[in-house]
């Protein structure tokens, strides 16, 4: 994997710096309700990926958030799970908290996952079997935390399932929303929150974290506890926090 | 006010310094509830703070979270209102999203306030009648916003009077909770959030980006509209929301 790695942070350090000059200077406009925001900057990144994807591996294939390469037909082969821009909403009013999210999967089997916080320049990234790195520093095997003494961020969709925040919160530290799925999961594999859990997120959002996590020795699952499945829109919980059942059942 | 500026701009970036060196070697206990976390380093940036002003402003008094210096009796005459590090849970948890906030108030009146977000470099400076600055930029004067256009950062304690998050967030953009009620204020000033909603909050919590909001031409005020008294806990809301108070009512 290694000329995929060679072109991976090669192509996240180009399109970070793609970012970075736009930042102030986009067009907004939303998606499927009036608060799903995507800019021209989410399109023009995920373009970006997708012709240099495909000139370098031709014969890989893409699943995209914005839809721009013909999608892929299932998850057979090498296939790019690309979110050009996970936190639009920050994107567009902090300049700040926002990722470029790249997972491969290969034959259905998460293989390589990058994280990148464009703002922080922090690159979280990770290759199954080898180990998980910030910013080329060993991210450490994580212990299990106690659910009184964990700092959990949480999606708002979560509250759909379990709808009194005073119940949750009552049972954690602390409870963080950062709006950001992809970097709250990198900040638990780093250690930076002990869990997060939503109730809905795509593959996009956490393909690239969840190489990451499996590396850093965090479950990351479905709900239900069956694997996440690359491929469908589901619920999500990363950490490892004894007793986190608690939380929505 | 010239030589106080020249002063606090100095003390921070000493605090800073003296912050970071500190980053993954601190101990940590609690205060008033197993959640209320202090650490050493706390303690010993307000000490910094503390000597530093007695030994150039000897007839000013102070006000600190951390009750380091004997504290202030009232707001007559010229009072320092110091938190050393706002957001003790994120700096524990995340070595990041941690604030220095400073507020000078002098016979009542807020005057010159400073939130340094420390892991991102980030000075947030006010002078009251002057202007409001990010890292030197001006903060221009901020319009208003709709409430469902709105991204508004909550406190927790703000679910203790509405325990309903849906039916918060059903009204609103996005929700973000940091965890650090100085840099969220902060955000308000410069425009990252177009609010900050809480129930409970100390002076110190807000005395240094009150000033930020005055000068960037945001409310800042009690939920009931009174203005904040900088000596008491109270409830509070920032930012120009149109209809904000259906948020709480």
């Amino acid at each position: 994997m290694e000329d995929y790695k060679a072109f991976i942070e090669k192509a996240l350090n180009e399109a970070s710096q793609l970012i970075k000059q736009k930042l102030g200077d986009f067009t907004v406009e939303t998606k499927a309700n009036p608060n799903d925001l995507v800019t021209d900057i989410d399109r023009l990144v995920e373009t970006y990926f997708v012709d240099q994807i495909q000139s370098h591996f031709p014969n890989d294939h893409i699943i995209g958030e914005e839809g721009i390469a013909d999608q892929a037909k299932d998850l057979s082969g090498t296939v790019w799970i690309i979110d050009p821009i996970d936190g639009t909403m920050n994107f567009v009013h902090q300049q700040k908290h926002f990722a470029i999210s790249i997972g491969v999967v290969v034959d259905s089997k998460p293989t390589l996952g990058y994280v990148l916080d464009v703002h922080a320049d922090d690159l979280y990234s990770a290759e199954v079997g080898k180990g998980a790195w910030l910013n080329g520093n060993v991210l450490e095997k994580k212990k299990t935390t106690p659910l009184n003494e964990a700092v959990i961020g949480v999606d708002h969709s979560f509250f759909d399932r379990q709808p009194s925040i005073n119940q949750v919160r009552a049972q954690v530290r602390g409870l963080r929303m950062m709006g950001v799925g992809a970097i709250e999961l990198a900040y638990v594999a780093a250690g930076k929150l002990d869990g997060f859990v939503t109730n809905k997120i795509n593959p996009w959002d956490y393909a690239g974290a969840a190489v990451l996590a499996i590396e850093a020795g965090v479950e990351i699952t479905q709900l239900s506890g069956e694997p996440l499945d690359f491929w469908s829109q589901s619920d999500l919980w990363c950490g490892n926090v004894a007793d986190k059942e608690t939380l929505w059942k």
